[in-house]
């Protein structure tokens, strides 16, 4: 496996690649790797000839308030994992690599943002699209692979490579669970003992939910309603929105026919989880 | 010559060329084209297999109050140039085909804008990198030629892809003048016969800024002075800006050394011109 720290050595990598005609898989992450990213890994293991992973706890898409500089970090074991888990080549570039100085050519995101968690991190999913598009650049990969734990994140990276023409396809991956039904989350070590406890209820919650729209119950407001109460007498968590969309246009659903999506955001002490379910109509 | 209109038409050419390898030159346009257009397209035919020309009035780079609706537009004429210039393929989609909805993903521009024409054509170069951007991923290009007619376009666009990695080299070609010095351009048939006759001085009085320079003079704010004297005594057009700054960073000189540039621009009855000189120091 090689590890690539600039960005010129990881230009030449991939134009080898090309010159060899080879496929790209690419798995952008933060890293603090877990299951979930390796089922990305498991995908683009599949459908390319290399699959390169980066790593970059990337400071553009987190808000004055977030987490930048406590963000889960653990490059070691990052790299052991990517390494078994069959990973060509990591990019783990630093912030002065991908940010030499203070941004001055950026993307701006006016779709499918005022919704969701896009609400509350503004300019969250602006710093997304600008470091992907850099990535993307410079990684030029035929599928890059995102998981459905951050279900508007896949909607605007989709938005974003459709409207804007880039020559990449999207692959979306399911949501990994623990056994207990929480979504896998570099956050989750920010739960103490009872929160972690609690956290399966989340899923639950979405899970009820959806059965109840199966059965044929399309009063959102009261399938939101259900969902609150769940969280609230299941969790000590405060939640932050309780959402059913179209799905990926994240718009309000005027006719209930094809897919939507039920997410939720909830506060612990020192973690924001987010989960969501889609539903077919 | 291919004439396409539609993005899947020219996608798929674009995966036929780069499956025999050839080498894909670009010249984006607004049309209308003159000799400064054509010295770009032989430029792009000697340093590549193929030359594609896009031809696209790209509504989100004027604001309110500037001239879309009477942009000059000659399809006719301007294919049957592109046709005897060697051009392989011309690109010419409607506004429908390029942004299908209100734009949801564009590209904001904070560096090198707010000098000369940035300053007051607010969002200007942001709709001008959201249509390269655009353009640049359905096209694939191996290299994008651009005139230094609007030097500050060319310093934008170099920063965009410096900026946002795009594996494109941006190749700068030399302005094209009429005999008396006028710099060719599409909005040059709006100025009346006696602006037309006065309009070369713009040109003039740079050449004579460039010689003070060449001279030792670093007096900038002196040599701002001749220029603006000159043009006031020498045409009817009301002077806009004249600056003198570094190039491509835009920035004030603070050394004098290395590139600057000389911009002015100037309003006549119904055109506003441009030009430019640039001189090592």
């Amino acid at each position: 496996m090689n590890v690539v720290t600039a960005k010129d050595e990881l230009k030449s990598k991939i134009a080898e690649y090309k010159k060899q005609n080879k496929s790209i898989g690419f798995v952008p992450t933060m890293g603090f790797l877990h299951e979930g990213h390796l089922k990305l890994i498991e995908e683009a293991r599949k459908g390319n000839d290399i699959v390169i992973l980066s790593i970059f706890v990337n400071p553009l898409q987190f808000g004055p308030n977030e987490d930048f500089e406590s963000y889960p970090r653990d490059q070691q074991r990052d790299e052991e994992l990517a390494n078994s888990s069959g990973v060509d080549l990591v990019f783990l570039p630093s912030v002065n690599e991908m940010y030499p100085q203070s941004p001055g050519y950026t993307i701006s995101v006016q779709s499918r943002v005022n919704v969701l968690c896009g609400k509350s991190r503004v300019g969250h999913f602006d710093g997304v699209a600008t470091i992907l598009t850099k990535l993307f650049h410079l990684i030029e990969p035929n599928r890059a692979y995102f998981g459905m734990k951050d279900a508007q994140q896949v909607a605007v990276v989709e938005g974003l490579v459709e409207e804007l023409n880039f020559p990449i396809e999207i692959v979306p991956v399911s949501t990994i669970r623990e056994a207990d039904g929480l979504a896998k989350s570099s956050r989750n070590v920010y739960l103490n003992k009872e929160e972690r406890r609690e956290a399966p209820s989340l899923y639950r919650s979405l899970v009820i939910a959806k059965e109840e729209i199966v059965k044929g119950n399309t009063n959102f407001e009261e399938i939101k309603e259900m969902i609150k109460a769940y969280i609230t007498q299941n969790t000590s968590g405060v939640i932050d929105y309780i959402e059913i969309l179209t799905y990926p246009q994240l718009e309000e659903i005027k006719v209930p026919k094809g897919k939507v999506i039920l997410a939720i955001a909830v506060k612990f002490s020192k973690a924001r989880l987010i989960d969501n379910i889609t539903v077919e109509i």
